[in-house]
């Protein structure tokens, strides 16, 4: 098992402990749109991704939803073993985005080892340092972005990850990713289409001007 | 020095490492709106709080601000030393609202004891967790809480901070807290005023149905 790629500081833990790590650890498979992780009560462990793609986030009283981030090969997930600091009060859905491998490392063992390592809890801290940048960089796009540079942002990045410019999206789907209403991104993305910076069909969104899409982003 | 008061794992540290985050702690004296941390080229140290009340707020492109949370006597106000975390690539402006007494923990002395404790480690990984916590409610709010909701907890929570139902408040100010311009403030305070809920006079805003605003930040 490849756990030290995923942690900087291996070689700074003790033997016993990446023995503990190792022995503790195991292989986890995710199908595209299964729920690895719901809410504080949930606490299963760390995951390392191997491959595929988590999608994070939060969901309101009524039920909507906004990507806070999302995790890609080589990351670690740690909010699915929120449990191991008393202090995060918090609710977080993770989901699978992608079928996704990935090694998960049990919260409890992870815990003991933190407690007792220096290494490995401030390499923690920079885990959840990185995610908290995550998070601060979304709340600056929704108080002072505009969604129609929010939504730009969002299509161009789902070009990227999914290598084509034709995206299979609802607009319920684009609408749980911004936090906002199915209506309200039907409303932009028809105005999108009529300055042809996309083209429409049942189901897809086509990005026929991504010039025009990526200064409107970066306006 | 009462650091121990601080650090619930103070017992944890070894003897020099106890030694050494004494002898470089110094008190610290803020005025009233002054700025005590501004963004992430600045990285004085912690600050522990012994009296006074500090604001961490973020501020748009274009100057306008919006309140993440607030820190009281006994906090720890951690990202005024941003630069012991790597992975903190977000700017945050800190300003005391009240006078202020403090003692400041040199960043680079906290991260040598941080990187060689353990338990200081994983308590900082709490502090942190704590205001992730405050910035996910934050989002919480802004995402599905209408702007009456959050005027009127805001409101309640200065009352309560202050001691008093006439709040020495300009419109502009509680615009700043909110991350919305002052007009909206103006509009939605002139109708909790037609409502009987306050009552507006030049820089004030009298509390006149504490019942009512509270019915309505918890609706």
């Amino acid at each position: 098992m490849e756990l030290n790629e995923y942690f900087p500081m291996w070689d700074k833990l003790t033997a016993p402990q990446q023995t503990r790590l190792l022995a503790a650890s195991q292989k986890r498979h995710f199908d595209r749109g299964q729920i690895v992780h719901n809410g504080l009560t949930d606490c299963t462990g760390l995951f390392l991704l191997q491959s595929g793609q988590l999608r994070a986030y939060t969901i309101s009283e009524e039920g909507r939803e906004i990507t806070m981030y999302r995790l890609f090969e080589r990351d670690i997930c740690l909010f699915s073993a929120s449990c191991i600091l008393r202090s995060i009060q918090f609710d977080i859905v993770i989901e699978a985005e992608k079928a996704t491998e990935a090694w998960m490392v049990p919260a409890d063992t992870y815990k003991k080892v933190m407690e007792e390592s220096a290494p490995l809890a401030n390499y923690t801290n920079e885990i959840m340092a990185s995610r908290f940048s995550d998070v601060m960089w979304l709340l600056d796009q929704i108080m002072w972005k505009s969604l129609d540079r929010r939504l730009a942002h969002f299509l161009l990045e789902e070009s990227a990850l999914e290598n084509t410019t034709t995206l299979k999206l609802t607009h319920e789907l684009i609408g749980n990713h911004l936090g906002t209403a199915r209506e309200v991104v039907t409303r932009m993305l028809r105005y999108f289409q009529s300055e042809g910076m996309v083209k429409l069909s049942r189901g897809t969104v086509e990005l026929t001007d991504l010039d025009r899409l990526e200064k409107l982003e970066s306006k």
